[in-house]
């Protein structure tokens, strides 16, 4: 499995990613799942992905090799808009699942993918798009400013608590971390490497980028930071009122 | 959906319970999904429900109805052991699914249902069990001593971060309702009023029990305090280098 996720602030843009890939519990390999593009002063533009590893490759090498040699009806820095990289990365995976259909099928895998892709065009907002396995897609909004996908249940919570438009990029980012960091703690398929991209939004270059190997001391920080102060609000909480009279506190 | 949970700890047993039923989004309603029995200074049995609505109260009517008549091969009160318990819904489960398969099927109707249940039988430990929509079964264990059906994956990090054997049955209550909240907080199909029961080891009675509604002050007190922990936390966290220089703290 896979937990990738993309926050859409006032002050830019965050994409966040896990970096653990398997083919059943046997097969466990370590792979990017971040691929970002950018032409500054013009362009910048993520693509986070999950789901069936072939499919998505397929989609990336089709990507880059539409921006090689120009000959597709479009590419990552001929559109006009962001909901046409959502479009066109949509169709690439639809006809990427398309060519082996008919042969996973009979084989029983799953050849679904899923994409984020987000940036900014010069002259337009920054924008965040989900790409369905059925290459339809969705952006976010101001009430839900993020967008996950992936195994996104247990990272959720946080997000909800943390994130609004107000939030600053670097919260933002500790914050997709901290979801990121639940998650591979609850499920085993989703694991470090981390990576995490900042983008200031108007910057129309490469964004700040980490990436946080288990060994990483701010990784680590982060951890005990966040299991600690869990803790802590954990023994903030309430007592019931049979515990007030023998209560120490 | 919904969601239930079970934590088994040294000092006895924690059920856990919301209270939202749906048959689509517009048809929600509340249901009590949590059942206790007990005998004192002999039983206590609890049984927890998840899944199709129908069955689970098939299967409860049914429960009921053999500890009345008497004339059923086995009933609650007369299993010696906490995983009969188990066995004994799990077939009843399979055989009032069985018995509406064909039309559920037809009409495209999911009618799978789990089950926790728990509790403790004179002479024994207390125990907690899962039980499968297809009647099989397991048991907590020191290393993961909790259960959960339905919603699962929000509340799960709190409890990977909270529970073990060591924690209080009143620290394992709070990390249950904090559990039930993030859950509710984070997917609407979860929601409360929220049920739950602290079941002290070897006491063979009643537990304590207590539903706390939004207008609770209890619930009130526990959602604001962890909200306002958590972003404690969250505000303590380490600060990217680049911050380092700009941070008034």
């Amino acid at each position: 499995m896979t937990y990738c996720l993309a926050i859409k602030i006032r002050k830019g843009l965050v994409f966040a990613s896990d970096s653990r890939t398997n083919a059943g519990m046997d097969y466990v390999t370590t792979y990017g799942k971040m691929h970002t593009f950018a032409w500054p002063g013009e362009r910048f533009i993520a693509i986070l992905t999950a789901g069936n590893l072939a499919t998505t490759q397929a989609v990336l090498n089709r990507v880059q090799q539409d921006l090689e040699d120009g000959e597709a009806d479009t590419d990552l820095r001929r559109v006009d808009h962001m909901f046409e990289v959502a479009r066109y990365v949509g169709l690439i995976s639809q006809s990427e699942q398309h060519q082996h259909a008919e042969v996973m099928k009979s084989a029983n895998v799953q050849i679904e993918a899923s994409f984020i892709v987000g940036g900014q065009i010069a002259g337009q907002p920054p924008e965040i798009y989900l790409v369905y396995p059925q290459g339809n897609y969705i952006s976010a909004s101001p009430e839900t400013p993020y967008l996950q996908i992936g195994e996104n249940k247990y990272g959720k919570p946080i997000l909800d608590r943390v994130i609004s438009a107000d939030t600053s990029l670097e919260d933002a980012a500790r914050c997709a971390l901290v979801s990121l960091d639940s998650t591979a703690n609850s499920n085993i398929s989703v694991g470090p490497p981390f990576e995490v991209a900042l983008y200031a939004a108007d910057s129309l270059e490469s964004p700040k980028r980490l990436k946080l190997e288990p060994s990483t001391p701010f990784y680590h920080e982060l951890q005990t930071g966040w299991k600690e102060g869990l803790l802590r609000a954990f023994r903030g909480l309430p007592r019931f009122d049979w515990e007030k009279g023998s209560d120490p506190s």
